[in-house]
C-alpha cells in the first residue's frame, strides 16, 4: 500500500488534466490507475476523482478494504455498478464527466447514458494513459524489489539447469522460485524459447528438450507490490559458434547504442532508431519484428512505447525496457532486455544480469 | 486443439442465433467465444460468423498459429485491428453486424463506426454469453483432465502438510504441483484460507501459520487445454470441535440438497434455494453471502449462473459448480464446492474429493 503522500501527489497531477480538459470529474475504470491513484488494490470498482475528496466505488466485497487501502477518499458501496456511478455523479452535482474509452465497454456506457441523462461524455484518450509513466520513488522501489526477486530466481533456476531439460520445466522452477522469494505472481507468461523455438519472439514454453548448440532467450519479471519487472536473457548452451557469436553482438550493440541515447528529452523513436540502425545496417533489419521498448509499472507494457511511431518524449522517472532482437525463423533468435530508469542526465541499469554473452550448461 | 467437427457444430448453433437476431454476421471479440468457436488460442483476433466461411482477423503473430489451430476458417492478417475488421465487413457485403457489447469498448467501436459508415450495429447481450453453457464430449474431456490434474496436486500438497505451514507456501505448493501435472495454469488465484480468514470468500492466502484446530478452505483450480477446474475443500486442522462439526454439517447438507434437485429443466434458482433453504433453516441466511455456483468452461465463472436472481434453466450437458458457505466474520468460514455434470436424467459429480468432513494434520 502506498502511503498517503504519494497517492495524493498523484491526483494531484491528474487534476491538471481535469482542467485542461475542461470536465467536472474523471471516471476512472482502469483497475490499475484507480490503484496508482488511491491505493486499492481489489479486482472492481470505480474512481470519481473531481475538484474534491475522490470518491471510491467498491462492491460489497471489499468495502473494508478499500478503507484500509486507499485514505483520503471516501469509499461508497454499490449493489450495481453503473447505478451506483449515475448515483454518485448526481449526488456530486457534475454535469460533464471525462472517462476512459479503451476500458469502457459498450454495454456499461449505454447503461451510464441511461442512468445519467443529464450529463454529457468526453472521451480522454492518450493523456490519461500516460499519468502512470513518470514514477515516484515508492514505485521505483516497488520495481527494484520486483526484480531483485527475478534475478535471484534466475540464478537459483540456472544452478539446477544441464542440457535434456524441457523449456516447460525451466519456465516452472523460475516461477516457483520467484514466488518462493515473495512475488505475488511471474509479470506474464514466462518465456524460455531454445533453438529453433528463440525465432518466435512469444514462443509458449514447450515439450522441447535443450540441446548444447541452442541458444535458449528466457523473458521472464516477477510482481512485487503490483509492480512489474521485465528482463530477457539469451545464453547459448554448452558451446557457442562463430554464426551465434557474431549474431549475438549485433543484438548486443544494438541494445548498448540505444541505451546509450536515453536521457530526458529524447523522442523514444530516436532510442527505437539508435537501436534499428544497428541492426539493418548488419543486413538484418526486416528480422527485428517489434519496438526497442516500453515502460513498466501497474503494467507490464504501459507508456511510453518506444517504437518507430511513437510520438513519447524520455522524461526523468520514466522506467522503461530496452528489447532489441533478431529472429531468423526456423534457426534461432536473440532478444536481450534491460529495464532502466531514465535519470537527470541520464539512466541508470536496474536489472542485475550482465548481457554479455554467457554460455551455459 | 479440437478437432474440426465440434467447432463446426458450435459454429452451426450460432447461426441459429444469427437469423434469430436478424443480422447478416457476428463480429466476435471476445477470445474464449474465439476460441470455442474456431481452436484459436492466440491472444488477440476477431471473427466473423456469417453464412459462409467464417473469417478469423489476426495480427502477424498469429498467421502461422491460426492457420494450424482453426481449420475451416479464412485466416486474414490485419496491421490495425478496427481498419481490419471494416475491410473484412466491406469484403463480405454486411450490412447489419451483431456484436457483444460486454466485450466491445467504447474507442474501438467508434473507430469501427467511423471506418465503417454503412453498417448498422446491433448489440446481442445474454444469448451469445449463454452458447457456452452446454458442454461437447471434447470439453467435458478436458474438464475431467483439469479436475483429475488439480486433485493430483492437492494430493501431494496435502502428503507435506503440518501446522506451522503458512497459507501462502501451501497455496504456492498446490500451484506448483498442478503445473507439474501438466496445468497451463491454475484456475484463479488459489485460495487457502486459515482460522479467522476463512471467513472471507475471497481472501488471499497470506503469511499466517495454520493451527490446530483452524478450518482451512481451499479453493483451488488447474487449466487444461483451455478448460477450467474448480473445487472447494475445507478441511479441519488436527481436530474439530463440535461447534466446528454442526457448522460443517449444515453446509455439507446444503451442498447435498442443492445437488439432489440437479437435472435437465430445472430453474438454476431453484438449485440455490434449496442450498439456501438449509442454511437459513439453521439461522444463517445472512452469512451464506454469494450464490450457489456457475457454469464452467473456458472461463471459471460462465453461464449459467446459480442464483436467486438467475434465469436460466439446467440442461444436459451443463457443467456447474455447486458450492454453498457459511462465513462468521473473524471467527471461521466453511465452503464446500463440487464440479458436477448434469446429465439426462440427474448429475454426476466430476471433482474426486470426498466432502465429507477431514481433519487433516
Amino acid at each position: 500500500m502506498p502511503d498517503r503522500a504519494p497517492a495524493a501527489t498523484r491526483r494531484s497531477r491528474l487534476r491538471a488534466l481535469l482542467r485542461r480538459s475542461g470536465v467536472d470529474v474523471l471516471l476512472i475504470l482502469d483497475l490499475k490507475n484507480i490503484r496508482y491513484l488511491t491505493g486499492f488494490s481489489g479486482s472492481d470498482g470505480a474512481l470519481l476523482v473531481g475538484a474534491g475528496k475522490p470518491t471510491l466505488l467498491v462492491d460489497g466485497r471489499y468495502t473494508t478494504q478499500a478503507a484500509g487501502e486507499a485514505p483520503g477518499t471516501r469509499v461508497v458501496l454499490y449493489r450495481e455498478k453503473a447505478a451506483g456511478i449515475a448515483d454518485a455523479l448526481s449526488a456530486g452535482g457534475y454535469g460533464h464527466v471525462g472517462f476512459e474509452p479503451s476500458v469502457m465497454t459498450v454495454d456499461v456506457f449505454g447503461a451510464l447514458r441511461r442512468k445519467a441523462r443529464k450529463v454529457r461524455w468526453k472521451p480522454l484518450p492518450s493523456e490519461l494513459g500516460s499519468i502512470r509513466a513518470v514514477k515516484d520513488s515508492v514505485e521505483i522501489g516497488h520495481i527494484r524489489r520486483a526484480i531483485r526477486i527475478a534475478a535471484g530466481a534466475l540464478r537459483s533456476a540456472l544452478a539446477g539447469f544441464r542440457p535434456g531439460v524441457c523449456e516447460r520445466d525451466i519456465a516452472l522452477e523460475l516461477d516457483y522460485e520467484m514466488r518462493k522469494r515473495g512475488a505475488e505472481a511471474p509479470s506474464f507468461d514466462t518465456i524460455v524459447a531454445s533453438g529453433p523455438n528463440s525465432a518466435l519472439p512469444h514462443a509458449r514454453p514447450g515439450r522441447r528438450k535443450i540441446r548444447p548448440g541452442d541458444f535458449v532467450v528466457v523473458d521472464y519479471g516477477a510482481v512485487s507490490g503490483g509492480y512489474h519487472s521485465d528482463e530477457t536473457c539469451t545464453f547459448a548452451v554448452g558451446r557457442a559458434g562463430r554464426r551465434h557469436r557474431a549474431l549475438y553482438t549485433v543484438v548486443k550493440e544494438a541494445h548498448d547504442r540505444a541505451l546509450e541515447t536515453v536521457r530526458p528529452g529524447v523522442a523514444c523513436r530516436d532510442v527505437d532508431a539508435a537501436a534499428r540502425a544497428v541492426i539493418e545496417k548488419a543486413g538484418y533489419g526486416p528480422r527485428f519484428t517489434h519496438g526497442t521498448g516500453h515502460g513498466l509499472g501497474l503494467d507490464v507494457h504501459e507508456a511510453p512505447r518506444l517504437s518507430a511511431l511513437s510520438e513519447a518524449v524520455l522524461e526523468e522517472g520514466m522506467v522503461i525496457t530496452i528489447e532489441p532482437g533478431i529472429y531468423l525463423p526456423g534457426s534461432c533468435g536473440i532478444r536481450i532486455e534491460d529495464t532502466v530508469l531514465v535519470t537527470r542526465d541520464g539512466f541508470r541499469v536496474l536489472t542485475e544480469f550482465s548481457k554479455e554473452l554467457q554460455v551455459i550448461g
